[in-house]
């Protein structure tokens, strides 16, 4: 009980699918943070979560969430429950009111649906990336009329591995001038039931229906800045980025072949570049948050790798794995990243935005 | 007894591996060609073909293949037999000397290793591509001091899918200056055993040993004319390529992800590029021999094709699939694209090779 | 014109899901029968065939049934365009009633759901094994008060492999006295859009709801007879059989392990079945109707087959294929089947059936 | 290093191989043991183990292991570095005469090959199974004029889940009379390069060399008794076992499909089959070893579990799921179960071996 009492009272809405398993997975044994509530949809209100659940993961539910009732998905339970923070691994089709409703009751709502990414007053946090971009929040509640609720949204999770990996080569080579990418995107990332066996079962689907669009769009806010002047979003304006994505049979795991070019003449060297991916310590690693990799970035020399199945679980999933980084005949570099999808591109990401707000204070009593 | 005599004997060389496997289903009742001798390794030597080779296609064994006696790989059974024409489906590891040997003997080789690829006297021909370049023969001949042998190598299998793509673009609107190109190739690219499933199922492989290179080279050598003067080829230097090879889970088939920048300017519309790639007709369709494609590209408008498992066999592999063809964000038009990588990736090539060669009366009786 | 008139108008139910889209398949040049009608539901009618599917087989749309504008699942149109013939790939859902309302009209309908096949008055019939009961047809009709109409079930598809080959074992060696079957299947037998990949991919689901009761209560009235006095049917009452019933991920085509007792003493050789297996001759074959394969069991001696990616299409997919026939430890005989799912056990054995009703001179004109 | 001192140093063999690789991983934080030696063949003697394993675990390499020299597989080395254990991982083309060689260099051998588990003075010992067989040591080492050394062999994988299931119901039951089972097993049992991806992707491979005999064989042995009169194995030879093995496109974990009978009449009701399976406790809990799993057997009522890729890492891979417990037409009961392929049916297995032998005292200093 009084370990509970230290812990933050969190909650979880969309807590039976496929981020929402994450969020219960990840926060199992949190030292921080506790889940105290979980919504879903209403045909699973007021049944117990490890009942209703279709549980997914290859760990067992954890016990503690495991008997939780499922809430409806509007804030008076979680407010009630005295939660700080709320998770939302919602689908878009219900997100948009949702979390503006928990965002209006002065909760911290950390949202992995694409609904808000792009409004003007709501920052795109990759916790690896651009954690300035909590600068905004002041704004955000002045804006919104709030004195402790905010809402930060989650990257896409195939944007989430790339800018990863771009964030330190632009920080020590300045602007990047234009980025090729091809992802190869595990199944998981598209929920459950999701895609359809017949569809993916020997075979490589070329379409993922918005997916470029968000890559290309997501990408530059999040790498731009916060003016400190009216607190606008100044996108990476100088950087061309252009994505084709493609669904694999991978169960964990977003595979990208990139090739970059920096604006700097002359570029970087392939052996600069190694070692500023290989050194880059993000902000979570700053801060010693619970969740934070060792390294933000793993820079792999085997010819091979990365490789979903083998690697996308290195950092407890919270980190990005680039290898077979060489010369481009084209651009400067090419290289191919890993990431976990339901991890650092979705739940794990928003654990670590949380961690950081509660290590700047931002989540109050 | 008379309609195997009307037919022009052919041999095969690795007839037992994948690719061997291949010509023996593509010929079973070609109209023109018959397989008269099977050549593979010593321990297969003197064995009936069907009792020695590891079938792995969903077809039937051919009877009258079935029962032909493994040959050395040298050439002695195969001139005695009165064969033509010599497809080999040898590994590199020992196509290097067997093929000569069999040139040197005054037969036609049609080769799928990548030894020969390069030699300045040698053309990489894919069929729906390049048959112009049969224009060397008479000076490779001469070379070697040939009457009626020469040796024609096909293309890497992830080559000859992006080749097929870029030639009609380069004939309608000029050179090309820059194409980036990430592969997502099927297994049985890589032979039988070839990739153990502990490294493929549910995953994702980001390298194929030389494969990137091979795309390079042969891309612009293909691309490139057989000059009037000295019968050098002339690569299609302006065109810069840039490759990224990666294994997925998928049988047959290699999908591509391209990105291309033409020279003109202004670059062509998606419309005209569409309309370019649907009209485009190759010589095997001139000529109207008989593996070829009722057409050489089909465009598909499905928003979420081209697949591997559904598409690969259009135009009984020979064809090659393209779809979402769409602006780029940095280049001027990017698409997807699948070609069967056993058919026209290899065997299916070597025999419309063989086809357009007996067109244009070059196999002599 | 004239073809088509000497061809059967025949319409298709749930034309547009993965059964239908067999039916569709497999009726393209069919030199008795023509598509002129297609059902599917609401929200399909009124909509072209091929702008309506989403199709999912590696053959493209035939011409002529893409064009055809999708119908409502009532008799009135499929009469008024002279339809002798219904094949119903309907889902349990709804082909209860609709089928009924089809078979009222005087058609005759024959379906793949399960819903009317424990029927006393309908018979289950897998062609290759049991056309004698279309005896029962005469009393059908009279119970249903019907002239031309009457109404043949399919087999669920894991139970007609496995009739298939125990067919032939108790006409040539009496009756069975016990049978335990394990099967692999298909994914593709579960529909579309089906069994989720994240359940399949590279994972085994060791339960098919109905699956296993199915099994054990179809088995014994295919193997059954009809009573010539009151044209009831006689199960084959000695046999008892227990199934236990797993997914895999294989598109096409159920394995199944097989353990068999006979109640003669002493048992039959293996030898002995093996002779009987190859040498069995269903009624198909004896009409020589077009879809009959050529052997309706074919028995591999290879070691390790049969394989459902390589074997599944034996004998066009309407054939069984049986190996690894060897001695059990416990029962009589132990070997491994496979059939096609959807081809043999699904709209291939409608299709042979309708044949043979053509052929006795059931089709009226 | 005190540390290390007070740990068992342990030498593996076979240590770049599938199972050699899972000793590596599982050792890594063993309380009581610690890998002083690791062999392998003759290529890889001599270099450092991180730099010459082909290493497929989705674990990182261990560190202190990875810095390991590679050291021939003869007792040399592994005597003069204080080895009292040897778990071997190798090949059963090489085990035989180097598992003999260490055993009479007086070492405790915990062998994974099935070279000499038939042999009447070796015991086949799955740990949750039958620890008693180490009766049979002293009488072992009579034989072979040994003071500390002994030799205990692991069940083939397939058998060793199998046995699990079994034994509870065999000591609360009485005899079983008849096991019928078909396994749907894992390629990483095959080790590595092993199945080939052309073979398996999309498939079942209907056979498996040797491991129906061995499944047949072994269970009769593991689930027999000592006698204490002569130390021969007197085996569970009421018990008829037939097995049909096949591969499946699963990773990790084999799923069989058991049908069992027992000789008590009447035969013990589901509920008290379920009762006793979830009830069992085996030696290793009792002793409180390290690897112990908290249950031996699993018992799940979802409809649709056990699952290879869900569940395989239930009790650290050392445990055993049973599912769908339920009612069989021919025999008793029929069920699904699941064990860890290379963790429980092997390297686990060896572990929990020598636990029990640390635990006994058999491990002298």
């Amino acid at each position: 009980m009084s370990v509970i009492n230290q812990k933050i009272p969190v909650g979880i809405l969309g807590a039976t699918g496929t981020v929402g398993q994450r969020f219960i997975q990840l926060l199992e044994s949190h030292p921080r943070m506790v889940v105290a509530g979980v919504g879903a949809s209403e045909r699973s209100v007021g049944k117990m979560y490890k009942e209703c659940v279709n549980w997914k993961l290859d760990t067992p539910i954890p016990e503690a969430a495991g008997t939780l009732i499922i809430q409806p998905c509007d804030p008076t339970f979680f407010v009630k429950s005295n939660c700080r923070i709320i998770f939302s691994g919602l689908d878009a089709a219900v997100a948009g009111d949702i979390e503006l409703a928990f965002l209006k009751a002065e909760l911290a709502v950390f949202s992995n649906a694409k609904n808000h990414r792009m409004n003007p007053a709501v920052p795109i946090i990759v916790p690896l990336v651009n954690s300035s971009h909590f600068d905004m929040i002041p704004h955000q509640r002045s804006l919104f009329s709030l004195n402790r609720g905010f809402l930060i949204t989650n990257a896409n999770c195939s944007t989430t591995g790339l800018v990863v990996a771009l964030k330190p080569l632009q920080d020590a080579f300045g602007p990047l001038s234009r980025v090729v990418v091809t992802t190869m995107q595990a199944i998981s990332g598209a929920g459950y039931p999701g895609v359809p066996s017949l569809d993916i079962l020997g075979n490589v689907v070329p379409f993922i229906s918005g997916e470029e669009e968000k890559m290309e769009e997501e990408a530059s806010k999040i790498l731009g800045t916060v003016s400190k002047t009216d607190f606008s979003f100044v996108t990476a304006q100088d950087m061309r980025l252009s994505a084709s994505c493609n669904r694999v049979a991978v169960i964990d795991g977003h595979t990208e072949s990139v090739f970059v070019e920096f604006k700097q003449r002359p570029a970087p060297t392939i052996e600069q570049i190694e070692t500023v991916l290989s050194q880059y310590v993000s902000e979570p690693q700053r801060l010693g948050v619970y969740s934070a990799p060792e390294k933000a970035v793993v820079v792999t020399h085997l010819p091979d790798r990365p490789q979903p199945r083998l690697d996308a679980r290195i950092g407890k999933g919270n980190a990005v794995v680039i290898g077979r980084i060489r010369p481009c005949n084209i651009f400067d570099v090419k290289f191919t990243l890993l990431s976990h999808n339901t991890i650092l591109g979705a739940a794990g990401s928003s654990i670590m935005n949380a961690e950081i707000a509660i290590a700047r204070g931002m989540i109050s009593d």
